[in-house]
């Protein structure tokens, strides 16, 4: 019976006014961990399908989680129905009560009914702290069976889930500790990844998994790890993670959940650099991202983004002649802008891009994503071509990446 | 039996690898039409599986809606588990085999096998024809209840539930039609609207019902109008539309999905304007918005991104003296900014902002979330102050559509 359901209660989420994104983040943790949900059941706050529900699941399933219905509303009414499900009485819990007013006191808030409901516990239940918000977590057993209730708000879920679920439930499903380790990649599409580390998965220890999670042109790499001995598995975790570095240097960009922007403003901030971009067909979209890392008025200077060819030349500085001969989209007009535009900020480095984004624009020997990247810097310029594809917010979502990747490959190569 | 419930299927999404939106959609849109989803189960690509979900859906409610499993690939075992519940042998459709060879006709692809599986349906099924992929839905019936099975690719079922299921539905257990009308509106915050609207909703005939369905600042005024007669209720919802006009003109920009940046590119072109922005706190984000719509380059030219107050003087002509007296984020400034624009790129509109975005650079008297900002055209110079909150990334988004809306006041009161 080490087969686990969720069910998530709510309203919200069968009227639509909530897509259940918990499902899914419970799904994917616990399948790392080497454990599988077999169903998911989304009912509404009812007392009658709540107990049918678990009724059900029980009969399937070893272990029952349940995500919402614990708020302090009089519709939602999980707790009171748990409590009558398992033969229990509400008892104030003084671990919660304690909880519940250092949070209001922070928030210079009074204590009232609500916040009180919130402190009783059904007796029969072990309580999982729960440190981002009023409700606890609440555990079950019966026949050895394991029911835990959580709150359906997300970061709770997943704080519960983290602190107490996840790793009560390695060891108990799989008499394991689980660690986790993300590295994030870029520039390499998942099958050509696949390839490379075709050699890599094979040699990996049994015990060690590997997960390609792509999203945005990004793809992270996580390698979850299960063993008796956390000290063993977090080195034996390592040293794959050294392998990989050696495998694929020019593909890797950062570990855990970094995004480039980040990275690079961080190389930038470190090395006391600045930056500064040109973009056409991208229109803002990189000076968006690395404006989107606080703190990057400390290294970005500013943007011109030249959409139409007259303030390419005009502000800019590229040579009409460039444009006459090589055409907007070009090597040579892309290097132009990237020049232009450090000259005008004074920047230490600057990026620019010039491209077809689409639909429209594309030509036999120029099709619909066709992009150059430009990055100069007192080490000279450089230029790169990349051919996307037909979509015109993922050409501009992957010029941009490609251009903060091409930035971020020539500063450290310096 | 007019509950309805939903099955979705597919280990994927039971891994988390993806997140059920189909499901939301779905409640949604049943939700607009009267009627309810009782309970939304995610299974496996299981046989078993399959026929055990279906059995205990089939007990409690009327109609079963199934989504997913019906892809060309073997682990997709959706039709051939449904034909043998249903008691039916796979035949081939020639109306589904003529959509799917002219399908890959317009994309140069060979008919393979996989295809032609695709066109073969349970005989004892309804076709719900798909013009949007290779899948045809399919509708059963059994004693009475409905159960129709339909593609997981959120465009598909969304086709198939838009042209067949929602109006079968809403005829058969409402016994009416139903009409739809989206009224976008930005700049007003959704208790502030309701409360203006109270008089409104109070009126509103009882066939109508009115939902509020926010996001990123905008707005979705959504009306339903269920009845036998379609003339009349399409006329009806007119009605309420243009009450809705005179009651919030100032607040509606434009009708069904519409987004800001769409309806400013629309009113640029139709009015041969171009456009220009100086982008502070935004960084660059509201080109980015702009230039996401294809043919922008009809209308806008260009952007400068002064993050840095060097950039402001040095690049846009904002005065010393005005940064010094008033600060960077000032009227004045925003105003400097603007025209300065304007006149680099000789635009006849140009928008700018300047703000403080967080999470640090907050005063007593300039709060974090502070931003000005400025539209400058031949009809002289406006400025706008607005005080946003904490976040970072949400000061951003709402600066960038704040400044796109007032662009847009500002133009069509000309």
């Amino acid at each position: 019976m080490n087969s686990v359901e969720i069910i998530t209660i709510g309203d919200e989420i069968l009227i639509g006014q909530t897509v259940d994104t918990n499902s899914a983040w419970m799904g994917l943790e616990l399948n790392l961990l080497g454990i599988r949900v077999n169903r998911i059941t989304s009912i509404s706050d009812s007392r009658n399908e709540i107990i049918s529900a678990l009724d059900e699941s029980l009969s399937r399933a070893g272990v029952v989680l349940i995500t919402g219905g614990l708020g302090p509303t009089s519709d939602d009414i999980t707790k009171e129905t748990l409590a009558e499900y398992f033969g229990a009485s509400l008892v104030p819990d003084s671990g919660v009560l304690a909880d519940v007013t250092e949070r209001l006191r922070k928030r210079n808030l009074q204590m009232n009914d609500n916040n009180r409901r919130q402190a009783m516990v059904p007796d029969n239940c072990k309580v999982l702290r729960n440190l981002t918000g009023t409700a606890p977590g609440m555990l079950f057993e019966k026949q050895d069976k394991i029911i835990v209730s959580m709150p359906g708000v997300p970061h709770e879920m997943k704080h519960i889930m983290k602190e107490h679920v996840l790793p009560m439930l390695a060891e108990k499903l799989t008499g394991t500790v689980i660690v986790h380790k993300n590295i994030m990649t870029y520039g390499v599409a998942e099958a050509m990844l696949a390839e490379r580390l075709e050699t890599f998965e094979k040699e990996l220890p049994s015990d060690i998994r590997l997960a390609y999670l792509p999203g945005y042109g990004v793809i992270k790499l996580r390698l979850t790890v299960s063993g008796s001995d956390e000290k063993k598995i977090r080195s034996s975790v390592r040293e794959q993670v050294d392998k990989l570095y050696k495998i694929i240097p020019d593909v890797i960009y950062g570990e855990d959940e970094v995004m480039l922007e980040e990275v690079i403003g961080k190389i930038l901030n470190d090395n006391n650099l600045t930056l500064s971009t040109a973009e056409s067909c991208t229109g803002g979209r990189i000076a968006s991202l690395i404006t989107s890392v606080p703190g990057s008025s400390g290294w970005f200077m500013g943007s011109v983004v030249a959409y139409d060819n007259s303030i390419k030349t005009g502000l800019l500085g590229v040579n009409p002649e460039t444009i006459r001969l090589f055409g907007a989209v070009s090597s040579e007009t892309a290097g132009e802008m990237a020049k232009g535009v450090r000259r005008l900020m004074g920047t230490d480095y600057a990026v620019s891009v010039t491209g077809i984004a689409g639909p429209a624009g594309g030509t036999a020997e120029k099709p619909v994503g066709t992009v150059w990247i430009a990055i100069d810097s007192e080490r000279g310029l450089i230029t790169e071509r990349h051919t996307f594809g037909d979509d015109r917010l993922t050409n501009i979502t992957r010029s941009s990446y490609g251009a903060l990747n091409l930035l971020r490959k020539q500063i450290i190569s310096g």
